[in-house]
């Protein structure tokens, strides 16, 4: 008997190349505990509906925790020559207990034995994400709890715009990794229906007991069409698009820090043990991680890409094509771990450069919507208020004059209501705590947040 | 006063070609509706919070009222010269009001409105989805329904692998249908969050009320953060890969009907109203429109990426890259509703060609399985159980006999426990109906699950 | 007879919904005029074989020119019922000639008919975006000539590097430019091929003279094989690869103008005429097109995309799906040329803020590898020169001191060979001047290369 | 000193998870040999130049030479602790030489230094796949050549249209295949650039001489300025979309492939030794490695989108992103020459069915273009031939009729100069041999181009 799970119709053995271009092992071992798993509810029910005598799937069961342990041990060995992880699995059993091995693919197929172990490696993987966002979160908290007073100028376009708490603009970032989370969390729920069963793609005529298996191996639910059961890739492309989004969302943070890290912002100071230097260049300490996660949205997208492609136009039920949605999918869920990993401890490192973030403050153009503001509250139009200030900002800039140094004779030119009190309006306290509106950026405002995030992620652990 | 929103501080007109490179009312224009229903409820409240008269607040409401009812009556008047929707709608106001239209734009930003107005968008359109695809269940599963005792040979990999149920094969749409559902559902759930009173990045110092105006536009929640309120497009991409993956699913579909409706498959034909013909070749009759939908998921993945890129790296709060978001969320979302409405009525006009496939269900190999599990009932392994049916396979193909008609005598050569009433399982009636299996194809499973589908779909509307 | 090219073997009408899906008019009426002009050639061909009466082809030539010329002054009248702009100008010709009309789409398919269309939509187009790189080129040519002694810091991670030109930096993009001008000349003679001729897919039984169609339109050459002719997509995924690398470059010139024109770097202040305002900051002056510029990577790509995925697995010859190859090409080639367009005067108006940019020459660290250099031409290893520069710099960085204001003897602490003289070379034009290698930043490379390239753009007229 | 580059500066040890998260070596390591070979002519330059004394430079040079042969002899320790292949190599080289080995490094940096390595590999790989797929061009002739005579049912929309000849149809894939090499070529003349010398981004103080390094490792060129030099990622980006089209075509011919190899359609069969079988269903025999080839295209458009995100709106000169597109890089090259090296067996083993072919030559339906051209001939214009046999067709279905059997009573309805002499061309031969037209699938033309593209690709080796 072949050391394959088929080939006994063919009259001729396949290339070797055939072999090396087919071979998933190099990919799909990675698998191999949930491959056990799985195969040992199997072999559980098979027994429990006697479609196997009791004894052989004792026997299954046994094999295959031994090989578990040596997995966990480290000591299970990956066969190179085997077509994939459950050919490699098969023929362990088989050097463990024999002939019983032959029954275990009883009633199942790689087909759907496949579709489950992604399924459980992906919600496995899904709540290793979580607690990792979660923690960052937790990371990114701390240091807005830590400089809670810090006020920064904001930017649109990256031109200076108005003045935001530092702490404000953080929980900026815990607001869409939480969103990244509720994502997350629905793929979840979407993947936690169980394949096995569907067998080829048809179902079986042996009485298997497909509930028992769910709740063996903690399924929520059972598919309810066998065909779907074994074409369906939606739940692998709905995490790499789930991943493909935070990444985004980490390249504009890394984005975010590696213009405070510039010598010309000057916000923040990457720790020394988060950066690295050049080959050349004496002087330099350059943010590489920064730089290096803003570039793996690449990675990410393109394997999003990847299995789109893959999937495109494919006929229902199981295709070869399929094996290519495990390397892009383990990738992904690497890359975005590892970034998630390192983001933690280079957030709890950053240095806030205080002194030169204030004297970034004087600038007077971050006020000119609270004195547009100030305007409207005396019963100008928005319009007009807006037209007014557009003027007098235009002057200032052209005649080098600063807004405060206004006298009460200028300032009227602009409009009557324009009155020397306006000075009090015109500094970075005052300007942030006005923005006293829900989710605005007063004080207030940002430590009820910043409270209300410390209870929320608390309860998540 | 300029007719635009900005530009008292400017000192020089800008160029021509700016205005034109910039401009965002071609496309934005869609958007009209809501940002005249948004800019309703943003005036009330600026009305009930005394931010500027009631008089005032219910003059712009009467205006823009009148507007909306030009909008519906086909009377709006698009100016391709205003820089976007915004502007238009401000210019229009003003001409039928006056200037208490100056007050509106008060304690809001177009940064916030832009962001609002999507999302009204894009719930809407979900809703019409939703609905576009459960119509869409209902016509597969009439056609299911019409043909419940029609047995298909299945396939994977393309070649002939065993008997199915045509309607198991139609039930299975339906399900990853409901999934594409599902995801819309939550994706909408995360949509439907108020960023209004963000104004352009940092909330206001005006005394508003958020939460008057979430629920006057039908908002579950206000965001909690005006930063994120600005930056965040995640609602976009998330609903661009929920298409996506629907599109994928509907190539998938068209790649069947595509196969099947060849002359070498003729399991189907497709309706002449479906269909084109050629130019030069007199006798043709395409598929046009299911090779369309194939070739549609190019279009939305396009879409999807343009977005994620897009974001890519993008400092937080806004920049002007995020005009672009729109023209993408617009073509896939028009595409995939085009692509829906005209399949349901192709799914109505299938004829299923019986006599064709009942032709293809000789073929003996149909049944391979069926013997396998034959024995295993018998207490052979499976392992054992595919090599000997392996084995007479190849022989039957190398010698051109048919497993029916092969005698005790020769039966026996692979297994004694082989014998003549295998004959009883070698057609297509017994092979689809061994298939209990939950989620199997068995005429019982599969009836139930066209009631119960019924039943669900009944249930939506 | 139907005003279809097709139609009568059908039993039965299409369906409105299939007219309105399958119809192209919408996008292809933009190829009319290669339509008009490849039609002539065909017709003329027909005349010179006898395929068609010369009578009758001289009428069609005749009635085509007219239709031409009403193209061209705008009266041509675009049908938005017809199937596509062939059956357009087929029923526009029909009005203009009668009869005869009838004979024009002999040996002829739409299938090699829109493969020649794009062909020269396209070698035109390359030969537009061309023109426009050239004008480009030479609008940041001579922004480099009127700059030329401009030294600015360099970076490299965003961090301070070393001393350049502004002028070499500029001429970095010209470089990139003249690849892209390269890869479209390749594309466009891979394009040069002449596919009409190839009818359906098979060729035709008329006696047609492709050579002779082929330099009527200008066609370096004509396809040797028809079932590649119709089925090439080829040269479109070409092009739309060409515009994304240039694209990707657009991307990181807007990225290099974005940065510098913040008040942090502060080196350019782009022209008012060019920028636009905040409908809430009165204040702002923000650099939308660079930001439209650097996000429109995102349509490009997704074009790509877009038309990669669409192409992927079609069986060979023609399939409905090419149709939707035109839309993502065209906006491609749109927004490229929009940019190109506006970036030209972008540019020619941007103003270089010397007076801030000197201010940021006084960084020493800007020098550390010239004292390397300096360690280097004095004997010691590039490897002992870099950690003793290193340390030099990290104790000036933490004791706050300059480099230039260390004693001999501090600097003897280093190294014996560091000697005070280093001082002559800690100044930006003496760091740039050193840079003598090919293709360095030395005033004398630079300006070289200034002239040599004035030379080539010239050329290029 | 620390076994790194860098590092002197750093007040601070970097985090293991840094140098884990920032090294390459896991990938770059492939480069080793281009980045010895490039050190080898960089010493060599340097000894020349006197920039180091000439004994160091020997000793350099013989150092390295001993690595190579490590390296080619399966020696070469990588160290997965090292940052990058060029820390490894210099560690290496400081083994075997000493203190000289800190010689290596002067006038270079990493940045230039990578993008030598990744050019040098550029270069060969690209002649390793032209060989390739000229090889892959031979199998495809030599099946031609073996079938010449054989006729098969062209499909469009992959419904039955004309016939042509096999031969025509494997020809087609040559000339795409052709197209595909010019692209690969046209792209390695672009990289064919040293950039080497542009040191860090800015060019050098010493005395370098890049012509003697450009001719010492073969290049055609060397780069005109340094900041393009170490920006520039245009080559990788070119070649990944050269293999995507590559791919698509690849996806195109495994597609036609698994259709033909259907049961249904039956012309050819993929021989067991490239096909693999079901571990579940005994009788199955797929073409799994046409399924990985049609996949495949995913992988290979990921890797290029990829790639292009990574480089968008990246600022000019060198940033740690650029780390990343050496992953996707490889994993397309890769990945097409394994799919190439597999196709070209498979099309060397693949067995025509000729007796199923025949059977299907028997649809009148693939004549009705002869018949139109029949009537053109007779001086019916073209849109009335169509007309006529399009009613012809329809009844003949409608009365289950075949042409053939049409009286000459029965023709004449149609049109008087229909008469019965057309059963002549109602054949596969007669029809095939029609298609005369350059580039038509008569006889005489496939086999004028099956001499032709013998004699091409012969000439390339």
């Amino acid at each position: 008997m072949s050391n394959r799970l088929w080939g006994t119709r063919f009259s001729k053995k396949t290339s070797a190349l055939t072999d090396k271009f087919t071979s998933s092992i190099s990919f799909d071992k990675r698998l191999a505990e949930y491959d056990i798993l799985g195969s040992i509810a199997h072999a559980k029910m098979l027994g429990k509906q006697k479609i196997i005598p009791k004894g052989d799937s004792n026997l299954i069961v046994k094999g295959l925790r031994s090989i578990l342990s040596d997995l966990k041990k480290g000591k299970f060995k990956f066969d190179l020559k085997a077509e994939d992880i459950h050919s490699n699995i098969q023929d362990l059993l088989f050097k463990k207990i024999g002939k019983p091995a032959f029954k275990l693919h009883t009633a199942r197929s790689r087909n759907d034995q496949i579709a489950l172990d992604i399924k459980m490696y992906l919600k496995d993987e899904i709540d290793n994400l979580s607690e990792l966002i979660t923690e960052m979160q937790g990371a990114i908290l701390r240091l807005a709890g830590r400089n809670s007073k810090i006020i920064i100028p904001g930017y649109t376009h990256l031109q200076v715009a108005q003045c935001v708490l530092l702490a404000h603009h953080l929980l900026s970032y815990i607001e869409g990794l939480e969103r990244d989370k509720g994502r997350l969390f629905d793929a979840k729920k979407r993947a936690d229906v169980l394949p096995l069963g569907a067998c080829a793609f048809s179902g079986t005529g042996l009485p298997i007991d497909r509930g028992f298996v769910a709740v063996e191996l903690g399924f929520k639910n059972v598919t309810a069409n066998s065909i779907d059961s074994v074409s369906d890739r939606d739940f692998i492309i709905e995490v790499l698009a789930d991943l493909s989004i935070l990444s985004v969302r980490l390249s504009r943070m890394a984005e975010d820090l590696i213009l405070w890290s510039t010598k010309e912002f000057s916000f923040i100071d990457i720790d020394f043990s988060f950066c690295t230097g050049s080959s050349i260049m004496p002087h330099k300490k350059n943010p590489d991680i920064l730089e290096l996660i803003r570039g793996s949205v690449g990675k990410i997208q393109g394997d999003l890409s990847s299995v789109l492609i893959l999937m495109k136009g494919l006929p229902s039920s199981y295709n070869r094509d399929l094996q290519l949605d495990k390397p892009p999918l383990f990738d992904a869920i690497d890359t975005v771990k590892d970034m998630l990993e390192i983001f933690i401890p280079l957030f709890e490192n950053i240095i806030i450069e205080k002194e030169a973030i204030v004297a970034k403050l004087n600038d007077e153009s971050l006020f000119s919507v609270d004195i547009v503001e100030y305007l409207i509250k005396k019963g100008i139009s928005y319009r007009e208020a807006h037209d007014i200030i557009g003027r007098m900002v235009k002057d200032c800039l052209d005649k080098g004059k600063k807004i405060s140094d206004l006298s009460a004779q200028e300032l009227k030119i602009y409009s009557p209501k324009l009155k020397p009190d306006i000075r009090k309006i015109l500094n970075a306290q005052a300007s942030v705590n006005l923005k006293k509106s829900y989710g605005g950026t007063s004080f207030n405002s940002v430590s009820k947040q910043i409270k209300n995030w410390s209870k929320r992620l608390r309860d998540t652990f």
